[in-house]
């Protein structure tokens, strides 16, 4: 099931699993003219495979794709930003949207499993199967003391990225946020904004994730991960119970005002409906608002400028406050 | 009917004619120590009359009635403000509410007569009836020069005010409304915000009244009147024309936010209550918005501090927040 359809968000969004591998004996993609006959070579180690993997994959060549269209795919995650307007790559895609493995980004493979909540564990047990079965059939670049090699030598060693998105949006509102974030950062963490940067992050979706691979296992990756997560879900949670002790009425105003212009403005702009997108959120998560058509996280996704199509943007603004008032 | 009852409140809200009178031989009242005969007087000619009017009127005792009962009926506009806190005052309601006879404000008799829409006409007409039949039973302070005296010599003459309410928000979303208050002022008459003063209005509604009683008659004074509001509300006709040819979109996604908020805020100061139902009212004039339980018109009245009770002003934020909601 993809990440964000009927996820009610409540803190922990979405946990995503991305292993960085490259095939032996090929310059990597950045140093390769002929992107053709390696991504020939993976897609058949995938789709021609033994395995279930082989049914479970679409093949979709980002060359044949728009802009707009890969926008959308981008939106959910399942390509990254850079591969919107990059040539030669392509990506495979399993039927339930979880897994993605995406060819001549940086590295020949980047392989991807995201699933709704915090599950770290299960993704990483997803991650490794695929990757056996692809190891099958090719022999990935691999040093006995580097680990895996990669494009950019942060990513070398176990070549993942285990990262975890969380919905902070009380920890903003009581000010803590730009601490915490300090904080994770000086455990070696990395705090990024999913819309916007940082403390300005639209949305206040934030995500954790291990900026080193060289020199932990992929368990002990996970393990830090998991406990400085659950740490911060524990300090938003105290967050909320504070706010609606002391600040009930103050919430319950904001939160319904935002879901009130949700319901009834005629333009919107991408920015403003994430930001109140994220008070309805909250809202639903604190029983102080009811559920809608769509899940509010889908309607944040779904909002977004590559969702609204490739109009002029006063009229994307008319299409998502249309969009918005009919879902939320 | 009372003047806000199913009133859309399209530009020309309310009529008001309001006569001030006092009787013959008897000082007036800031100057008179026994309030009681004179009201005594006064009530019976309406009360014990022969007249039609005998059964339409009711009486109150000010003194008799709490100050938050007070300042709804000076929201209702059935008592001047002034006689929010005074002493020794009482009025005469009709059953309708279209009526009201104030007893020992400045005057001995302020007789007023107000009704919804534009009707300066039908308005003199029964103020003029109800006079008549006071006069059967009672002598008024009259001199062939100065006309009716009054205790504030700017009333003397025919000592009537006439004053329509209009609700102006395209001339102020349009800047063009100090201009137009500058230009009714240099003409003689008086614009005043009802909520707030001059373009500071809250709820964007403007009384424009005659400023002289003396040297014109009751007829001219009218005239006057209703050829500059006549003229004002065709500015405000086009106004509304111009934003909705050359802004719709701008339009109706304000009017709709305000509605949005009115709909779902948990927590409304009146003054805020007022801003927003101003555009309600504009967006339902417009067809942008649908009519609710209630005119939007009686939700401003009745979401007036005084409507919502004596309670702290927190509490009564929450109470007409929880009433726009149910209504408009």
């Amino acid at each position: 099931m993809i990440w964000y359809k009927d996820n009610d968000a409540d803190i922990a969004v979405s946990t995503r699993i991305r292993l960085a591998r490259n095939v032996e004996g090929t310059p990597f993609p950045n140093a390769l003219s002929d992107k053709g006959e390696v991504t020939e070579k993976i897609k058949n180690a995938v789709l021609a495979s033994n395995s279930t993997l082989a049914g479970e994959f679409e093949f979709i060549n980002l060359d044949q794709k728009s802009k707009t269209e890969r926008s959308a795919l981008a939106e959910e995650h399942l390509i990254s930003p850079q591969m919107i307007s990059g040539k030669g790559q392509s990506v495979m895609i399993s039927r339930d949207k979880t897994m993605s493995i995406m060819l001549m980004e940086e590295d020949h493979i980047r392989l991807q499993i995201i699933q709704s909540g915090l599950a770290l564990s299960e993704a990483y047990e997803t991650a490794n199967r695929v990757d056996d079965v692809i190891e099958e059939s090719l022999a990935y670049a691999f040093d006995e003391e580097f680990g895996y090699l990669t494009a950019c030598p942060t990513n070398a060693g176990t070549g993942m990225r285990a990262s975890v998105m969380l919905h902070l949006p009380a920890l903003r509102l009581t000010d803590n946020i730009s601490r915490i974030i300090s904080s994770v950062n000086a455990m070696g963490l990395t705090v990024r904004g999913l819309y916007g940067e940082g403390t300005k992050a639209y949305g206040d979706m934030y995500q954790i994730s291990n900026q080193v691979t060289l020199g932990l296992s992929e368990r002990e990756i996970i393990n830090k991960l998991k406990s400085v997560v659950d740490q911060i879900i524990d300090l938003e949670k105290k967050a909320r119970e504070g706010l609606m002790k002391a600040n009930a009425d103050y919430l319950k105003d904001k939160l319904g005002r935002s879901y009130g212009i949700l319901k009834y403005a005629f333009s919107m702009s991408s920015k403003e409906a994430r930001e109140l997108i994220s008070d309805v959120i909250l809202g639903q998560n604190l029983g102080i608002l009811k559920k809608g058509k769509m899940s509010a996280l889908e309607c944040m996704v779904k909002a977004s400028p590559a969702e609204m199509g490739g109009q002029k943007p006063e009229e994307r603004d008319l299409k998502r406050a249309q969009f918005l008032k009919e879902n939320i």
